[in-house]
């Protein structure tokens, strides 16, 4: 194959691939869900609205790079990634359904979240959380139909699905630690968020590509700390984001008392009244927002914004190193620069 | 291979192997969730707890029966079956741990529901139950796993794959229609019960066999009648049924209002006061048992009860016919009619 024949990808078209590939399983799912019995297209049709309502879809967009950092891509191929990367779409719309529903979140990509949306619908709190879990069961068994049905070379299917069931391992596992305010914030990061954020999806895309172990190595020191910083960025975000961009209600992630990266630089700096403060409002949902405005600043002058963004910025060099040291494609390369930046200065 | 060589397996060997398998699989997840964070190990615990309390491993015996049901097996051969059974098991785990949330069930097999275990242990039934469906994510991401290292013939492990997903999206959407309350109970049995107890487990078994189109045909003419008769038997243990064998509290399923079998029965034939109070009591968690007698003899003298019996019996000799027709080896129909007497005349 010679070089001239490579093909440049963008991510916008990798995610236009993923969006046709969702839209067209999901709507053979709810064709198979009416089929059994009209009233479980229901089902189908909350997760879909989720799924479909948005996302930056910066996992398939690390698929496909990682995919193109192994191996050389020709006009005439096939996008083998699609599948596999619709999977990890559909991993995270199950993900975010339970997540939103564990934190009582009420909106998210803009919209009501689904156990919002099905408790209204059926006018009972608990039996629209019920079927809110159930269209998550609905969207992760999906996952896993189309992570079996995935390109992956015969050989390294097995590793792929290895992959995969850990990653969903990892996250479950993050958050937990997430719900039980872990004190070490950058363990979940890296279990919750990063697992299938950037290193899950890296792997994956490799493995299509039949990757070797040096390069699974060299995506696997690029993923690590650009998932801890795609992270501190949704912590940024979650505090100082603009509601409209991020589709989330500003001031949601001090009114849930999450233990993000900033309140934990917070406590180590903050003392006497101002820490008071902080702890007052710290998961009061009634907060108002003077309240909110009082502790947002603590978290400004405190310092402990400017020591998040120093994180963010030192864990996007670490995998920008890693990243120059790796033995890439070009293609590839390209296409992981351009998701470092994505994801260091993403604004939803 | 001689017929002298086929060895004959009891449904208790079957249960011993799998209950060893799902011992040490469960103890390896343990490890690997204590190597991420201590903390993690405490899900693992909780589901643990939950598979190995007991369960009649009534699919695990459904499995290795369909395997045998197409293919003679020698002492020589290690049992194939061992990993998906386990699969299965813990697929019940995750949908166990679900629907005793959904139906505020504290009791399962004789001990505490997960969720109940989980909320009593931080005192908070919010984060109990959150902590309840992250258990239940590791139980489904460990059948998948299992599922993906079962010892399929390689030219039928894509079809084994589709069936175990088809089989979760079925009993999700029969979950769903129990919510529900939907008014076709048979439907709602043969979804949310039939295909994972009876007729996925057969088909996964028999595809390890390497099973001909015809014999998957006769698994699924008895596996059908089969998973609805265990619903059936399900619902009259759920009212008349011994609540030290059950392992669930007598009256359950009237307390919590169930559209079981034996309410749709009653409903079609009590009139007057005796229908009053019948939909008086049902869904009330604080009826008293003098008011729970009252309906329960309801459900005998209407007739009711000896109605749902008779479907039962139908529905035993619609599989018992079906098996007696197929084309099956001599030691997988002796397992598959154990197997209808287990389902028929079970006590829990």
């Amino acid at each position: 194959m010679s070089k001239a024949n490579v093909i440049r990808v963008t991510s916008e078209q990798v995610i236009a691939r993923v969006n046709a590939r969702l839209a067209s399983y999901l709507a053979e799912q709810r064709a198979r869900a009416a089929a059994l019995t009209p009233r479980a297209a229901e089902l189908v049709d909350a997760l879909t609205e989720l799924t479909m309502r948005g996302g930056k879809r910066l996992r398939s967009v690390a698929i496909y790079a990682g995919y193109r950092a192994v191996k050389d891509a020709t006009a005439e191929d096939p996008d083998p990634t699609t599948d596999v990367a619709a999977a990890v779409e559909l991993l995270q719309t199950y993900l975010l359904i339970q997540d939103d529903w564990m934190d009582d979140d009420e909106e998210r990509r803009g919209g009501p979240s689904v156990h919002a949306a099905l408790s209204r619908q059926c006018g009972d709190p608990k039996l629209g959380a019920s079927l809110a879990i159930l269209a998550g069961d609905l969207a992760v068994g999906s996952a896993f139909e189309l992570l079996h049905g995935a390109a992956f070379p015969t050989h390294r299917a097995a590793e792929a699905r290895a992959a995969f069931t850990a990653m969903h391992f990892e996250v479950v596992c993050g958050q937990q630690l997430d719900l039980l305010d872990h004190p070490d914030v950058t363990l979940t990061h890296h279990l919750k968020t990063g697992s299938y954020t950037v290193r899950g999806p890296l792997k994956l895309g490799a493995l299509i590509g039949d990757a070797s172990p040096e390069q699974l190595d060299a995506l696997e020191h690029i993923g690590r700390p650009l998932g801890i910083a795609f992270q501190l960025r949704d912590d940024l975000l979650g505090t100082f984001g603009d509601a409209l961009a991020t589709g989330k209600a500003v001031g949601n992630d001090l009114r849930e008392g999450k233990h993000t990266s900033l309140v934990a630089e917070a406590r180590a700096t903050l003392g006497g009244d101002a820490r008071d403060r902080l702890e007052r409002v710290l998961g009061q949902r009634d907060a108002s927002d003077a309240q909110l405005q009082e502790v947002t600043d603590a978290l400004e002058t405190s310092g402990a914004r400017a020591r998040v963004e120093a994180q963010l910025t030192a864990q996007l060099r670490e995998a920008e190193d890693a990243l120059d040291a790796a033995p890439f494609a070009a293609a590839g390369s390209d296409l992981l620069r351009e998701l470092l930046g994505r994801i260091g200065l993403r604004d939803r």
